[in-house]
């Protein structure tokens, strides 16, 4: 194993200093990765010199729209990239049968009754059941917590609970729509509601996941926009009566099957060792998944045929993977940790783009202490389109199970300013998203992939 | 009729010069003035003391919602101001009878059928024409203006013509809205959309006014988003065939009787003499109508309420006024100039709030060069809460007919950052507003308002 400069200084620097006097063995390992930067500077310029990436994802979600598990427009999607990475020459192209989860919508509503009639734009939360045909009227009890909840339970018996939480962080507040049913159930609700978990609305509800406890009466539970949660609170706030009447016609229907999509770039020396790069094809059934996740397959995708057309192939194999069923059930990246488990040794990273490819800034990255020091050091060959920051920590819904098999993780960071804003929203479309800014995505993936895939030893676990 | 400072230069400054040398009339002048600074400061302080305005608008939005000429909410929130405007203890309050017209949006929804199936959202345009009943189905010719249109006009025959037009300034912009079905049907088309008059959007439908010419044949006109409208362009640029089903249930009613809402406070010395402020009580039927245009009316007539509950009656009567019907007719504003044309001379300034309650700047002003050398005086009085800043230029649609007939003018200026994202939207809703802003709104106009109906002499015309 090799070891690397631990800092983003640059390497004309330390090429100086090396000169005065740092042992011979360090000034050999640090010119090492920079022997690097010629290639890693064909490959920016590369990625940069068009809208390839950009055009791509344009393609995919125009054609294709959102790409729900158990749709069609999610196999025909998945039909088309296969026979676009045929033609692009990519190595080993195939889908991976993986048995998911089918949730269907359905019909759904949401309105106001009392204190005046108003349709309150809704979506039915992933995996909620639906409500009786004709569905539930009740009159409606807002809090703010599950604490507010649990000190006002007697008052929730019979009623739809609405969980009026405001943004804070993605992982505080989404708390709310995993957990939500469970709780005003337990409450003895009817059903729940949640304020959309976003900072920002222009009266648009965002769906996503939820469960059930086993222990607990199932209900159905949806999100309503920010607008209209803030106006029941304050409704409530002013002594009125709220009634709503709910429908959900949602169901879950057997399991089907649906594919990983999988491409390589055939390593030249050790090509079972293996670099896995990409992002989940699925969507949520609204808009366009062009930031979730379109946007991170398409990207890792164009890293490999960048690779392929410049000819620049590694020392070992990288992989895309477009994992299916990330957002009702983590199923592809289940199955590809299963199916996968014989290679897992050799898996040397996984890296995931699952953020939106909005301006990168570097990778979150999960693994071994001398591994960082190489990643960081990797880093500063993309410190001229600043996007090589290393942070410890980061991953990714779909490699999180093999990561926890022991494979070294990244996750693409991106700026988030407004990633919530569209996040699970029929606003999640193509124009939100900027050229050059998803070029760079490519360029600081494929430069990473490319080094840790190139590197004479593979990264220390 | 007496001469005022110029400009917004501290009055103390102006004060220390006189002492220089500045002939005494002008130094009797200036203090005039600078002696409604102590009432001037205490409006200020009144209005900034707590959240009034902005409760009264939420009030006002939450009990009523969108308050569309001829529908029953409109005439509902009309009642209801003006109890409160009498429990408040102001004078003269009453609703004048105007005769509107009366546009029913019905059922409506536009569907991409080819290249494949997606809805689009949108809404009709008031006054738009309905399909036949099933609606319209036709090939779209996506063109970016007007010009292109003429260019293309052999192609737009039995099609549907979509103005993707980006927004650059509203009034740019919105000729789309108003002319395309037009522009549309002259060229042999069946329908006519345009994309949303918005720099931005959350795959959000914007509404408004339109016309037809007595000429041309009528199509139905509707308005869909960004989104949709971008991707319809990408679809035909890549040579895809489009097709779209157009279905609205639009119609044109009888004409029915709505009210202007009206409020005084009464002159101590020259009640017949009027200051008139206000902004309109109608909004398009979606959303709240809270920025357009409940936080104006509510602004104004905050303006009087709080005189009133300060005891400060000015010497010539101020009365508020909620138009009825600016969106979509403009009746309010021209029943208005008609039932008080005998009084129009006599109307010293016309004061409108449209443009959202936003952190104010200052006004617009239209009127005689003396009239705005007075005004730009009393700006200064606003220095303390940077909302004084009088330029020339503005007014407001609801008091356009009486300007028109002579009345000074002037418009509210707020900051317009996002005015136009939310504009003729259902998420025209009380949250994107500040209490503190709106406060900030009634203090500016109550000043301005208060000082030019106490003036010793009328604005000059």
């Amino acid at each position: 194993m090799t070891m690397f400069r631990r800092t983003n200084a640059p390497l004309l620097a330390v090429a100086s200093m090396l000169g005065l006097g740092v042992p011979a063995v360090a000034h050999a390992q640090a010119l090492d990765l920079e022997d690097y930067r010629p290639v890693a500077d064909r490959i920016i310029d590369a990625a940069l010199a068009d809208s390839a990436s950009y055009e791509r994802l344009t393609e995919l979600v125009d054609r294709f729209g959102h790409r729900f598990t158990g749709s069609e427009s999610l196999e025909r999607a998945i039909d088309w990239i296969l026979g676009e990475m045929r033609r692009d020459g990519l190595d080993n192209v195939r889908g991976e049968d993986v048995l998911v989860p089918v949730w269907v919508r359905g019909e759904e509503s949401a309105e106001l009754l009392e204190p005046r009639r108003v349709d309150l734009p809704m979506l039915g939360l992933g995996r909620s059941v639906g409500t009786p045909p004709g569905g539930v009227t009740a009159e409606v009890l807002v809090v703010s917590s599950f604490d507010e909840l649990e000190a006002r339970a007697t008052e929730a018996r019979g009623k739809i609970v609405l969980f009026n939480v405001p943004f804070t962080s993605y992982g505080r507040t989404v708390r709310y729509r995993s957990g939500g049913a469970v709780a005003a159930a337990r409450a003895g609700a009817v059903a729940s509601l949640i304020r959309s978990v976003t900072p920002y609305s222009q009266l648009t509800p965002h769906t996503g996941a939820m469960r059930y406890a086993d222990t607990v009466r199932r209900i159905p539970h949806a999100a309503i926009t920010v607008e209209d949660a803030e106006m029941l609170h304050r409704m409530q706030r002013r002594g009125e009566r709220i009634v709503v009447h709910l429908t959900m016609a949602a169901d879950t229907l057997p399991d089907a099957v649906s594919r990983n999509v999988i491409g390589e770039l055939r390593g030249t020396e050790q090509p079972d060792e293996i670099v896995v790069i990409g992002g989940h094809i699925d969507s949520w059934d609204v808009g366009q998944g062009a930031m979730d996740d379109g946007g991170g397959v398409v990207a890792a995708w164009e890293v490999i045929r960048l690779l392929h057309d410049l000819g620049l192939r590694p020392r070992r194999t990288i992989r895309v993977v477009g994992w299916t069923n990330e957002e009702n059930g983590l199923r592809g990246g289940l199955a590809y940790r299963d199916r996968h488990r014989d290679e897992l040794e050799r898996h040397v990273l996984a890296i995931e783009s699952d953020a939106g490819v909005f301006k990168p800034s570097g990778f979150g990255f999960r693994g071994s202490d001398a591994a960082f020091e190489i990643v960081t050091a990797i880093g500063s060959l993309l410190d001229r389109i600043e996007s090589g920051e290393i942070r410890r920590g980061g991953g990714g819904a779909d490699i999180g199970p093999i990561m926890r098999e022991g494979v070294p993780g990244m996750g693409l960071r991106v700026d988030g300013t407004r990633y919530f804003w569209y996040h699970h929203t029929a606003a999640d479309t193509i124009d939100k998203l900027d050229p050059r800014e998803m070029a760079l995505c490519v360029a600081t993936m494929a430069v990473m992939a490319y080094v840790v895939a190139d590197l004479p030893d593979p990264l220390p676990r």
